[in-house]
């Protein structure tokens, strides 16, 4: 008998790769991402407006502070988020900018509506503490192309389900999930439909172990086999060749009915152990 | 502007009630129960042996080993799991029984097999220690029929699936999850399928609210409306009749073509607050 330490061990060097599949990168989430994600650009891809408001040239603003001049701006132009970036072509005017906008050429610094009075076409700033560049998401400043965004082996969540999105990552390579079948064993036994007679009970084992496989994404069929050792091992003969991993409840302990480990071993499953040192579940068995 | 605090008492003050649906039970995991879940008999439903082994009268046993008379137990019969409560007719005999079965009646203790020699057809005690009703899970031990399992509002796990089994609930009454639909808005915005122009970027938080509802087990659509008031308004019409939830990303601050607040407005949406003291996002923006 082995240790519950031991067990864990020995079932953790026992894992299989079971390769890599494409999918959509929206139904990822839980997958094991089997690439690297880099950046496809810059990001922001370009210097990005971050505030509503006017976009100026700092100089022109400071220059005509210093020397106690008027803080008014002829509006020349608009630039809208997703419209292809304009040029501020008299650096005494501005553009009005919008949040998520390249920032127009010639302007280098965003003050927001807030702190602006529009009338007539013509901005005023309200206030006289400007830092130069300010409400501008600079170019690069989050990621470089070619950054790596997402290591190889990272399990995605929402979080990565963005990334995956913003580099164009509509199809991921990921991880593929084990083709797995939840046997259990007992003839006291009866489907959840039915009504157990007075020395029987519902499955119920199975179940649970499904819901604990759709935790980790991992989908799962159940079947039942009766306790009769030729109808064991042809069955389990064939899951052995259709699945990647079986899974049983029941039938492994001492009982005159739990013909398991006979059927395994005629089959040639490698036993890794059987039994665990921990109450309830000692007749724990693993094969390779 | 409100603080996060406000803004999350407020959003929880806001819950509502979208009903009740019946789902097959193992499609229930994440999801909120709404019945009482009762035991249908009592579990175990019946003296339940733990242990493969042999059954026999204690009574029996114990006046044999303060008399100094032979361990040894004629085997009657077998007592299988799943198999209907067989006698024990001889007080002086036994009954091989496994895990699962029923205790035989006039039988009261089982001595697991690793604590037993047998040989023809006479099953000998090899240890003198042995405890009255060893290995016996008294029927109704764990739950009396109408004992409360689950209560309602429980949030469904993979240990609650296993009760659900046991208990033949098949189909389970659950809270019904909202129609979800997230909006993106922002001409800036393309697929993620598509190459942005330099001034373009790709949706990307609409998935990850997607993700993150799934997580939730809610499903939810994702659709994009361009910055067009009109289209706005009469999209966001239909959508207030087919959906439970919308959600927004995008246009509800200050810039010229944020036109969300006008048209929540004029559809006649109640504002729970607009703004929240939070960097970023700010404009979060809450309707009833």
């Amino acid at each position: 008998m082995i240790s519950v330490e031991e067990a864990k061990s020995i079932v953790l060097n026992s894992t299989q790769d079971f390769g890599v599949e494409e999918i959509p990168f929206i139904k990822s989430v839980g997958r094991v991402l089997k690439e690297t994600i880099v950046a496809d650009r810059d990001f922001p891809p370009f210097n990005r407006v971050s505030m509503d408001g006017i976009a100026i040239d700092f100089n022109e603003f400071s220059s005509r502070l210093s020397s106690n001049r008027q803080l008014d701006f002829k509006i020349e132009g608009i630039q809208a988020a997703g419209s292809k970036q304009i040029t501020l072509q008299n650096p005494e005017n501005c553009i009005e900018v919008m949040t998520g906008a390249v920032l127009p050429n010639n302007a280098n610094t965003v003050i927001r509506y807030e702190d602006v009075t529009i009338e007539n076409g013509i901005a005023t700033i309200n206030i006289d503490l400007i830092n130069d560049k300010q409400n501008v998401h600079k170019k690069g400043k989050d990621g470089k192309i070619g950054d790596v965004l997402i290591e190889g082996n990272t399990q995605i969540s929402a979080a990565e389900i963005g990334v995956l999105a913003t580099v164009g990552k509509s199809i991921v390579k990921v991880a593929k999930q084990p083709k797995v079948m939840i046997v259990s064993t007992g003839d006291e036994l009866v489907g959840v439909n039915e009504i157990p007679l007075e020395h029987q009970i519902r499955r119920s084992n199975v179940f649970t172990l499904v819901s604990l496989l759709e935790k980790l994404n991992i989908p799962s069929e159940t079947t039942h086999i009766t306790d009769d050792k030729p109808i064991l091992k042809a069955k389990i003969e064939g899951y052995l060749q259709e699945y990647d991993v079986l899974l049983f409840s029941g039938a492994v302990s001492k009982g005159k009915y739990d013909f398991l480990p006979e059927v395994f071993d005629e089959l040639g499953v490698e036993k890794l152990f059987h039994k665990v040192a921990q109450r309830p579940g000692k007749p724990f068995f693993m094969d390779a």
